[in-house]
């Protein structure tokens, strides 16, 4: 049996004389790169130098919408109308769609960033605002989601095509959701149990979760960091270890 | 003989609590709006709301790019690369391209803004910059720039339909270009002297300059203000004038 | 006996080009101003204007800090950690205060803006970071809060004066916290009535709650607004009745 | 007969989630820091800590007002009013001397950032809104030009303390001025022989223009940059050798 799945990182999140990642190196291990669209991180001529080289590269292009905090990297949780949050999606994707238009290229899928990914997994309408400003633009158009999370469900539901995420590197609840970061046991450290829990997830549908408890979770794409040197590092050991245990690293959709 | 003219404004400029403009009402006069796209002014909630109430009532949309600067409103020239103008032309079109999918209509034409718009009439360069991004986005899109400026020669060269526009309220300078703000005789500040000059440049495609001297000039589009009290009385008197005289008011390239 | 009341008003947010408020006439009714700072509205111009029209005015000086969130003016709770609450306070009471200082005036007090305001006034921790933060910038600063708040507890907690604030046109629930805007009950929308509450509050430390009992409330300032033509009749009237009532507008601490 | 130099360099430049610098490092080599404040660099939180460290290691605090383009990293000339110069310099520094006072420390300096800065050196109305702003803050604030420049003039003229700045890695010009980065000898990049360039403006107050002549400078204080590693080790070897040749590192006006 063949097993397929897509890698994803957040690239193109330099601003200006601000440089953040190492985005070309990055792309030689990931199928689909998610754009910052200038609200949380990126800019207009980030996102043209981005959009361009993950086209030459032939990795996916997906916009990453996030809130309109630019100070807080788009990680802050606030109180946001669900009627603004759809129209904050449309205003990114569509600006990101135009570098993808102009570099002779095509959005592949939409991925939203930091709180506005964290809480469309567990309110329902902000998933669906998200789904719906996505479904506006271009039904065909991958939403990403935390697996098995409300943003998953509003996708399906808007009549998207869907793409469940797991971390390589974040623990897990018994109920699926992720340890939250500010828990001492958020993260999987050890790269080598990282690798192990990447592989039976794909290959079995199953992880541990830190109570012990095996949850069954569906796997179409891996998010990999790619702002630290170590990062870079797991992304090869990831790919290699894919590769041997029949993995195949495919874009989603393709 | 029957004449055509357009008639745009600059409408969508309300930013989140701050409210600008009567754009409800300006827009029963004219046939172009030009709507900010969030860089000098708009954001994502004015942008969805002012595309709405444009197809609505049948007005031609057009993006409004300008220079990230709101707290000048986009009006103070500043050194840029002709490379970050082309990009920050895509993504603001880019933007706004998308709401105008999301509510079934499409863009029309595009008109840069305040210093952007200036810079573009007499830098080669940055004219070329916006000519080409438009371009790149959709080659029917309609360039909007001063009559006779660089940026109507830059979007010929580029392949683009332009439009040559005048300015009702404004005086021009021997050379055909606009008479500076800081000068005393910028404005023409008579309503029935202003009507009568954009009746003249229609029909006789003339114009007085400054020096009494006659100038060459065609007019595709108008330019009027929508955001006092006094220029919404003036839209109107124009469009009665202009009806009066046999100019039919039609959207650029309908 | 003799009754003294302090009354504010929330002034100087406009931003560029994007004009709020009524201020030059609302200064004529108020004995104390709060001035954006640039974050949530304001702008460094909008600073300089304003101090320097209070100044001649002879109304008291205060700084008002928000949320770095203009597009939300501030209004929108978002998740943030006290180190940054206390570092933004001093960076906008920071920057108000030297234009307190070129206009050889000083600070009289500091009140925290919409949300921050909110949040302050219900969690210790960002009340004691922002008490804390004025503190440090000059101990003899007065600390705005609603009435009976943590925000008032964190203040005197810290050392500084407080002034328990009411809101005129509000309904209060029986806690003594204001009902939420987004409940049909939250305003009080006769004037009369409204007029009558504020003399009942100033004189008698009651006011009615919204399921009819009274509720002990003390009474420093009164907030009014200045954003609207209502608002400005509505500021006229209290000055008349308050005076008919015997009550004496002085700013808070002279 | 000794010789006395101020060293500095530009710091706390990080931005939000953005990293820009060595800041700490950097600091160990230098005897006054230019503290961004937030308008093209910085921001409130990394403000905080870069005046707490600065102050441990007793390292003189300046502010460093830019232009608000946080995009263009203050670095690209606009048009604007002397007034608005005069504002936002009054905010800036206002924001900064109240980190600084926070932490039981003062301001010892003001130096303009990128275009600000370039503009006030030729430009006499920029540096008298500069100027005229530091003046009315706090008469004894050292106020950092260009050796020779505007700036300079304009200090004097207002009645502050001055110091004439001169870059060890720049090229001067036969009038004095910079050779601008557009062009191919505008840097030294040899350091050695910036190192002596430096070590003759210091003892003979002289250097070499790009024509050959010898020009006389005044050096009351060097700029050395700190956001590369090379800059590091330049910062290191300028140390040493400043020593080597009886020349004393000494923060400006202590």
């Amino acid at each position: 049996m063949t097993y397929y799945v897509d890698l994803n990182s957040d690239l193109g999140e330099s601003f200006g004389a601000f440089k953040i990642g190492q985005d070309d190196l990055v792309m030689n291990y990931i199928s689909s790169a998610n754009i910052a669209c200038g609200f949380h991180a990126g800019d207009y001529n980030v996102m043209q130098h981005t959009v361009k080289k993950a086209s030459e590269k032939k990795v996916g292009i997906g916009a990453h919408p996030g809130l309109l905090d630019l100070i807080g990297f788009g990680r802050r949780p606030m109180k946001i109308d669900p009627q603004e949050v759809y129209n904050l999606v449309i205003y990114q994707v569509g600006s990101l769609q135009a570098f993808a238009h102009i570099n002779q290229n095509e959005l592949n899928h939409v991925k939203a960033h930091g709180a506005l990914y964290n809480m469309a997994g567990k309110d329902a309408e902000i998933a669906q605002a998200i789904a719906e400003a996505v479904y506006a633009i271009n039904p065909n158009l991958i939403l990403f989601g935390l697996a098995g999370s409300e943003l998953v469900k509003a996708g399906k539901k808007a009549g998207l095509p869907v793409a469940e995420e797991v971390f390589a590197d974040r623990t897990y609840q018994p109920d699926g959701s992720l340890t939250p970061r500010t828990l001492a046991n958020a993260m999987v450290e050890d790269a080598n149990e990282a690798v192990s829990r990447v592989i039976r997830m794909v290959k079995d549908g199953k992880v541990e979760a830190i109570d012990g408890s095996d949850i069954v979770i569906n796997v179409d794409t891996i998010c990999i960091h790619g702002d630290e040197p170590k990062s870079l590092e797991f992304a090869k050991r990831l790919c290699t270890a894919l590769t041997e245990h029949g993995i195949i690293i495919k874009r989603v959709g393709k």
